[in-house]
């Protein structure tokens, strides 16, 4: 009998730019061994996020650059295939911070805890919805932006994995919402998939023109900002706030592949209209997801929150999913699927 | 017997990058007669701020721009000349929002106060350190940054007006001070004379340059900026934040003669960091003056406070004067005295 593989998609060079093919390698190693108290975790889904192509590079980070000849790190939905961890029996169902690879050893105490498939529609669901970017968009809205009825939000990068659930949440909450993104599809989806107010498409509009369709949306100023985009978006976004508006800084994904950093040419902006930018990480929340999943899940059964996952498959095409993520063509939360349930 | 005139420093064109003299017109008109419940204010001292350069502009802010034609806006110190209003009598000093101006005309309920010149060493000082400066200082350190006991604060533009007394605030409330500044005299004064832990020289330094030099002092990381320059200096910082960082954002001064905005480049260290910058004006504090004043004219008192004030003289230097901000050839407060006590 041939022994099992682990097919892993490795780190081979680090990106210059936009990453490509030549930057990974598709390798074969043993399926590894747990030891006592560590478990192996047999990958299913694998969630690619914007925020892993700053794991490639070699920049100072709230997490370490994936070492060269490393398995790209991801969040994963898995289950047991292999256990020297009473916790972690074969076959049980477990989520948490992997690799994007067949096979991946988990040690106790490591980021890996267990799910619950029987809860949720798909298991996937693990990193969208009730995942980090489920607890980002929920967190976001309701911590750092302590969005209130009545108050206006903007979201960038709205009809995305977690623009389109901040745009919802905003709703619930009672605020009016204008989401921008690009291109007549997505903004199709904004209204009728998001329940946004507004949506305003940036494809081929420079800052003036942005400024004067955000404005023409928000002609009292926009009280909160959910920011996922930077660059032309964010400046004209910082033209159109009302006084002591406060942005929370999600992420710049205009940016990520830019050797040159771009960040908010129009900061004085923040003078004049006394605002705040404020960056957060969805990992400063861990020890209240349980309280921000409960809340999601809830959202969910009352049929408020419709949200979308795009599963390419294959581990073979991890590197053509993940740049969907900065081509716009993925539609929903953007997932890999690596292995059979 | 001839009619005083008033010799008045007028907007003529709006600058281009570093304003010019042809951008001024010094002309001669009459002096003002008061309407009822009007006064006139002889200005003895005009203010010289680096958000001056802004009102230049025709660009939307928090305050109009000064309409071409019209005298240039800066706060000053004065005495009533003539006056309609008994609440402002003959002779009577008063500080405000006027203009370079030899007499200007003031409105009841305008933003002229009656300032008491036995209270201070000078009248000028109602423009310094119990003026907009000392209270845009008093505000940030206190209110905006909420500084506490053992934390690490930066401070740019560490020598002007309002950089030395924040470092000299912050001292006071126990927080460990580093400031930026330009050239070996500052640094020195930056030490002997504002009691900062360390002064760091920026000139000819690039952002990495300054980023270890900013690490070396602060090896923690640091905890509050007081931010007045922007550019390379904002964009070091942004790298040798510790998590949760707060930067109270008071001004740019490094790209107010650019037509280019500069910005944040490193925005994205905000992610990493969990940190916020916060845009404020002194303009919101406006009903705490009263304590901030107090504050600090008991700090003064009791020798904790040094202040320093540099005086240029007649309005027909208003423009190299005004210019000194930029070039940074001003000790201290800039101030232009247009009349005589």
């Amino acid at each position: 009998k041939m022994m099992p593989t682990n097919r892993r998609f490795l780190l081979e060079r680090r990106p210059n730019g936009v990453p490509a093919l030549a930057d990974f390698r598709l390798a074969e190693a043993p399926v590894p061994v747990p030891g006592d108290g560590e478990f192996v975790v047999r990958t299913i889904y694998a969630s690619l996020d914007p925020a892993m192509r700053g794991w490639l590079d070699d920049a100072p980070s709230y997490m370490p650059p994936i070492p060269l000849g490393d398995a790209v790190r991801a969040s994963t939905v898995g289950r047991v295939a292999a256990s020297r961890n009473a916790d972690f029996p074969d076959g049980a169902w477990v989520s948490g911070l992997g690799a994007i690879e067949e096979y991946s050893l988990a040690q106790a105490g490591g980021f890996m805890r267990r799910v619950d498939p029987d809860a949720v529609p798909s298991p996937s669901n693990y990193l969208s919805v009730l995942g980090a970017v489920g607890m980002t968009a929920y967190f976001g809205v309701v911590d750092v932006l302590a969005a209130k009825a009545g108050q206006t939000l903007l979201v960038s990068g709205a009809a995305g994995a977690v623009g389109s659930l901040v745009g919802q949440i905003g709703k619930i909450l009672g605020c009016r919402t204008i989401g921008i993104a690009g291109g007549p599809e997505k903004i199709a989806r904004l209204t009728r998939d998001y329940k946004y107010d507004v949506g305003i498409d940036y494809r081929g509009k420079d800052r003036v023109t942005l400024e004067r369709e955000i404005r023409a949306a928000a002609p009292d100023g926009v009280d909160l900002v959910f920011e996922n985009v930077g660059g032309d978006i964010l400046d004209a976004t910082l033209s159109c706030l009302s006084p002591h508006a406060t942005i929370a800084l999600c992420g710049l994904i205009s940016e990520y592949n830019s050797p040159e950093k771009i960040g908010a040419r129009q900061l004085w902006q923040l003078i004049v209209h006394r605002a705040s930018i404020r960056g957060f990480l969805v990992s400063d929340y861990l020890a209240r997801f349980e309280e921000g999943g409960a809340q999601m899940a809830a959202w969910m059964q009352e049929g408020k929150l419709r949200f979308d996952e795009h599963i390419d498959h294959g581990i073979e095409n991890a590197l053509p999913a993940f740049l969907r993520l900065f081509d716009g063509t993925n539609e929903g939360k953007m997932i890999l699927q690596i292995g059979e349930p």
